[in-house]
């Protein structure tokens, strides 16, 4: 659609028919969903042409131009995109409405979202003792109460009334210190010790509303312009095309090897650093995500070093998403903090600008609704530091439960501990489930005619290849869609299930991917996959060149 | 300190003693309070002599330069400033730390806390309806075991009830639709509606993690460039002054009049609008701050009116900071939201682009570390709209404990429900107590020689101004201070009460305020007010001229 009316618009320069151009401009109703991306499609235009357009709209409308346009916004913004909640999403739930007004409408009585890492959507229970602390320290008045120990765990108990006692004035309703309350802090950085065997410092924590808060932050602090560029792997979690977008800086892809299992090779690193300093950006940082997304890759050790490496070498932060650090299915892969790799290289605080982002909304807990997480910030200087402090405090802090919830989930209860049983079916009962459902998804995507599917060895996601025929990517161009958009719409309307197109995270050219959660309840995945497959084999009847 | 440090350099730079200017890079060092400003204060030299001193102090650095240092951070974080957190906490909490490692190592024996809105960190408790539903949210298994009869009220239990069906899958662990839930953005309209008496529509309402991400995105959308400007009250809580500075663009003050009890005259508003137009500025919005922060006065529903006025004929954006709505203590004064005057005077959502902001932060509740709140939008095209939501949509969503709450504070309990007296007991206790504290601050102020008070009608805080004597002004000089600064600094070292300088909020020049929240306890407040008049009455004989 986008690229329709783009191709439109042209046309309609092209003829001079200015008139045509208001036409356009109120043919296509603010309630068509595609209505937004008229004008920004103008927008990348030539500019005179562009301002022609503008001006004969506004000299054409009836009233006067209001104060706010699309054309009149930050353009930065304009330029951001995000697939994960774009077009697909739309469809996905008017869909839904559809299905719920008037059942039997579609040919599937339920929509099966695969589209976004949002587990406890699609039913996955939270962790009882995680719920059980955030209720307690909620309404610590239950703590004096003695009908709270027949409904909540000893542990659960303890651990609120540890927490709070950390908390000044056990006030969970005040703000906090801008980098969290120093005690969970204290609690978070126990957890990264124990976890990588090597020190970390609760004043290197910053916590955050999920990760994504921490890598706007970031990249506010290190883009100045569009000279300054950020290598990330393509594909990508788009939040970091959006969010450099925001910031108006460059995005420098770098490609993973989809034949090896979506590798990260330095010299791929090295060529696209060598060719964004030609083009006289400066690169600021390499953002690794491990495991990936929308990849699900997990990283090799050399591999990592070589990444810190190159880093090191080339005076590059590293921005390590590790948000996916408890989601590791493959039985001969294990996750590695890239902060664990540097310090175990012989690099200290001082030789590496490190930041790892950590997240409440993945791992087993998915607790996305929650907005947690942290970034532990190594290896900048004191000065530097309090310009991030600053930027923090600007935003007071990040909400109470979520940090709670940050210092639970790195440090669950242990041994002894009356929940531990408890938690420990709770947990790998979700971890097996994922790893069962991974597999069961990567097979049916391996069955399918044109498809080829990495294993997911970590992460949530799965990012087939779909070789479509000929005939298919014409279908697409003729509706002004990607190809694998086109796909993607396509089994959404037949089928219910969403995925989201692999455009939207970025791909080699000429090549098309979706990605697909391995979040549905596992009774739900036959369903996934039969509908699905029997999809693909009427879509490639219908296209086979 | 920072003047100091801006002095000193250029005093180096005069004499050319580059090695001097090496060693006092080193001379100041990281652990220094104030050693960031003295590269973000050089960098407001020329380019040249700035560039020449970085690339000296490289040159005679002993390692290489690190990737990121403050020079080669975004310049628009150098340039944000945010005084709530700044010199006089670090002071403040150092002190406490020497309270605490040392007790009777300072004339006082705690520090009360005066500088920043955050009530529960004083005292103030939950209101126990609140946070009643909130546990049952956040461990909706309670809800299925008989001893919760016993723990929580009837219509909290019915509540949490209500608001989990609301919840797609009752999973308050999951993302939400990014403008938050659609069952609470109902909730909060009816809210609205209930107050104003004018519709609200829920897909208006934006939920965010407090008042300021919102004011962010805001900034975000708007602001193109330094050429772009926004209309902000001075004296104004500098949540806007940094979030300009940090997207880029121009504060365009206007000022309140104190003679007038911090009165809002439209005839400021146009000088100043005409005065950034003549240096080619666009003026894209105004804010209001209403009730006042720092300044606690409540606008007359004329007043209003005419900046509603304004706005419209201007082409303004109105950016309404509606977020001390409930904290209303003058008998003669009410709050009016600017939706509600626009409604009013017949403007409808064509008319008029409005943004009001709401938190749970303030009121009666004070929930700040819960990280809730909403902006109602009113008055885009759906195409703006549009980019509004993609924005939301890259944050995913705000967190769920932070939107219920939002809920829960425009529908509190209702007569009959069984929580009813017990929350307006907790509730009016709050408010009649602030008043209290407003009033006896007030008049503590206004006993003290040369200063004088307005009345705090609103909000949480008072802004006295100090008439300091000539030889004060002259003492804070020599110690490179903004007067009100110093007597600020004097202040909190002599009796540990922390109060905020007018300068971090911007004030008529010449002029000196402080402001002084009034949420310490009751109990606490006749230390503050003796504790001050002494050191008042002290610091007056010392410098009186």
């Amino acid at each position: 659609m986008r690229k329709f009316v783009g191709e439109r618009a042209k046309r309609l320069i092209a003829s001079n028919t200015i008139a045509s151009v208001v036409k356009f401009n109120h043919h296509y109703t603010p309630s068509s969903p595609n209505y937004c991306s008229n004008r920004s499609q103008l927008r990348r235009l030539p500019t005179s042409l562009y301002s022609l357009i503008s001006s004969y709209s506004i000299m054409a409308s009836s009233g006067p131009t209001p104060p706010v346009t699309v054309e009149s916004l930050n353009p930065k913004v304009l330029k951001c995109e995000y697939a994960v909640r774009g077009e697909i999403v739309s469809i996905a739930q008017k869909l839904q409405q559809d299905l719920q007004a008037n059942p039997g409408s579609h040919p599937f009585e339920e929509i099966l979202y695969c589209n976004i890492g949002n587990p406890q959507h699609l039913g996955q229970k939270p962790i009882t003792f995680f719920r059980e602390v955030l209720a307690l320290c909620d309404h610590p008045a239950l703590l004096d109460k003695k009908e709270t120990m027949g409904l909540f765990s000893a542990d659960s108990i303890k651990r609120a009334s540890l927490i709070l006692d950390q908390i000044p004035g056990r006030a969970t309703g005040a703000y906090s210190h801008s980098q969290g309350i120093k005690g969970l802090r204290d609690t978070i950085a126990a957890g990264i010790e124990a976890r990588d065997g090597f020190p970390a410092d609760p004043n290197d924590i910053f916590l955050t509303d999920g990760a994504s808060p921490g890598v706007h932050m970031m990249m506010q602090l290190l883009i100045r312009s569009e000279n300054d560029g950020i290598l990330c792997p393509i594909p990508q979690y788009p939040l970091y095309s959006a969010s450099i977008a925001l910031h108006g800086g460059t995005l420098v892809r770098y490609y993973l090897d989809e034949a090896t299992g979506w590798g990260l090779e330095v010299s791929e690193l090295k060529k696209q650093l060598e060719a964004a300093k030609q083009k006289g950006i400066t690169v600021r940082a390499l953002v690794a995500i491990n495991p990936g997304n929308p990849t699900g890759q997990v990283l090799a050790e050399d591999n990592q070093r070589q990444i810190v490496e190159f880093c090191k070498k080339e005076g590059l932060v590293l921005l390590a998403d590790e948000v996916y650090q408890e989601n590791i299915y493959a039985p001969d892969k294990k996750f590695h903090s890239f902060k664990k790799i540097c310090r175990s290289m012989g690099y200290g605080d001082k030789d590496i600008p490190l930041v790892s982002f950590q997240s409440v909304s993945k791992g087993y807990h998915g607790e996305c609704g929650k907005r947690g997480g942290y970034m532990e910030v190594t290896g900048f200087s004191p000065e530097v530091r309090e310009q991030f402090y600053k930027v923090a405090s600007v935003n007071l802090c990040s909400n109470i439960s979520g940090q709670i919830l940050a210092s639970l989930v790195m440090s669950p209860p242990k041994v002894g501990d009356e929940s531990y049983d408890a938690y420990m079916v709770e947990r790998d009962g979700i971890l097996k489930s994922l790893a069962r459902r991974a597999k069961t998804l990567e097979d049916a995507f391996n069955s399918l005619e044109g498809v080829s599917c990495n294993r997911a060895e970590g992460a949530m996601y799965l990012f087939p290849n779909i070789r479509l025929p000929n005939k298919a990517i014409k279908a697409a161009e003729e509706a002004k869609k990607a190809a694998d958009a086109y796909y993607a719409i396509r089994l959404l309307n037949a089928t219910g299930v969403v995925v989201v197109p692999g455009s939207g995270f970025g791909q080699v050219s000429g090549s098309w991917h979706f990605r697909c959660t391995i979040l549905p309840q596992e009774d739900k995945i036959p369903a996934v996959v039969s509908r699905l497959t029997d999809f693909h084999k009427k879509f490639m009847d219908e296209f086979r060149d």
